[in-house]
């Protein structure tokens, strides 16, 4: 059969020692390559993919020369990728949950959401957002029955000139409180997800569900990763938010309850300060601002969503 | 359906510009999300698995940063490397053709075969290695019927102090004039590879072919990306050599014809001026070394092997 084989499976000599000190000719051996592999982008006639290419490889051989990276890494590497690529389908996204895991997702976020006045901050998108959510209207529940604690979700999208936006699109979707979202029950199952607008006065209110930790996808590749290098796959509790309207960046974050001690270590590293909440739990009996008859605790919490414009 | 979406799909205010101006409020944020990350792998307790994934992190941020990565493109990134796991199996391995073409094979190969005295050069290894190649006798065929001009191989392999190697293993293996290796015929077939042992003086000789170019496989999204990018997707045509020898460090290489148009644009960055070695081409009845009778042409090649130590 023929397979690409680690060179170091076939080597007879185990592998060899990292190698720290590096005489000038084998750095010119190293840069030579590097300035080789860079030339060949010369002739690539999209001056964004080449500026893309070029600092990738750049970064690439930056990463192998600096740890010395030894032959039987570079395998498992390559075999890391080669079970992240066959675990990924249409409802499993390895490399995202890599990405995420990496931080890499939450800095391509800060890079396109740069902070521009009182914009509310964006965090990570996540896997479990659905186009065809329900629509509810204001004051409806967003939990179609998902088992929690009911949560009143209250308050405003303006623009960062504190002017109302009506009808600004929010969709918001969250884990029920055994940490699974709709969809990892069933891919056609709708809980805990929903669209709504905002009034003509900008402010908005749902009923949703208390957000509780969980996991990632931990069964796979990177769930090995995390284990191995002693980090736990919990996100921290929350609930995610993607809000838009005609003239502004459209913003796509979460709330997270104050006091979650899981907070900053959240494994995809998605939590901001300014997103941290605190949800107000209402003891048993406490009258609902919708008069809405509860048998036990409820919470309650305010964001005020402020959308930065299009284009800056 | 439960999907990873790319943002960018789901937002109505398309991919916005990229900034260049990084006011330094924004490097802070974009900072203290790296320093996070680092710090999540503070528990690891494996120290180099730690210093791998803290370069690892450092440099793929500072890609993300240098770049200015636009969302649109973190999903170009997510949906290549989720088709090229899709096209990966047990004979097609996406993932090194990638590290192939991006020269981090080479590098990697560079950094764990240091240049040491005159021992010979180590290149890329391929993917078209087998195991179970047959045993030839010196002077034997290796070609096995593979079409192509007969070409006689011969050499010694000695230690850097010029002692004979008696007994060396050498596995030597080649596509054939329509670039094609055996196994990608048929993943059964054995044709134009042997393994052979060098004589107690050290000498090894065997009919192989004239190496020709041929096209690393590219219908997939390796394939895509140099085609983006303007390459091409040929190797310098190549005679492969693996040799092995008791305290010697196992030599993975290949021989260059000089004069291959292709050259120095091999596809995986694999050729070192030290492992191109003239090809003297004979006319037809030109007596053989061996008294082969032969209808065509023929070509002749000398090839001086030199083991490193092991553990150096
Ligand atoms: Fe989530
Ligand atoms: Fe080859």
């Amino acid at each position: 059969m023929a397979t690409y084989v680690n060179p170091d499976s076939a080597r007879t000599d185990g592998v060899g020692p990292v190698h720290r000190e590096v005489s000038p000719e084998q750095q010119a051996v190293e840069q030579r390559l590097v300035d080789n592999v860079i030339a060949s982008f010369d002739a690539c006639g999209d001056a964004r993919l080449k500026e893309l290419m070029v600092s990738l490889v750049g970064h690439l051989h930056s990463f192998i020369r600096d740890v010395r990276l030894t032959e039987e890494e570079w395998g498992a590497a390559i075999d890391f990728l080669t079970r992240a690529g066959h675990i990924t389908d249409d409802v499993r996204q390895e490399f995202i949950l890599l990405s995420d895991t990496l931080g890499a997702s939450m800095q391509t976020i800060n890079v396109n959401n740069q902070a521009y006045q009182a914009a509310t901050e964006a965090t990570v998108f996540g896997p479990f957002f659905v186009e065809d959510a329900p629509r509810i209207d204001l004051g409806d529940d967003m939990a179609f029955g998902a088992p929690g604690e009911p949560c009143w979700v209250e308050g405003t999208v303006t623009d960062t000139d504190g002017n109302p936006l009506a009808d600004a699109r929010i969709e918001v979707w969250e884990a029920d409180e055994d940490g699974l979202y709709d969809v990892q029950y069933d891919a056609g199952k709708r809980a805990g997800r929903a669209h709504l607008f905002t009034a003509a006065d900008g402010s908005y209110r749902f009923w949703g569900l208390t957000p509780t930790p969980y996991p990632i996808p931990n069964d796979g590749p990177v769930g090995k990763m995390l284990d191995a290098v002693g980090r736990s796959p919990l996100r921290a509790a929350h609930l995610h938010f993607m809000v838009s309207h005609e003239g502004a960046r459209t913003l796509v974050t979460h709330i997270f309850p104050e006091g979650d001690p899981i907070g900053r270590k959240d494994t995809v590293f998605g939590v901001k300060d300014s997103l941290i909440k605190r949800f107000e739990r209402q003891p048993a009996g406490t009258p609902t601002p919708d008069g809405r008859a509860l048998d036990g605790t409820w919470s309650r919490v305010r964001f005020d969503i402020v959308l930065a414009p299009t284009g800056i």
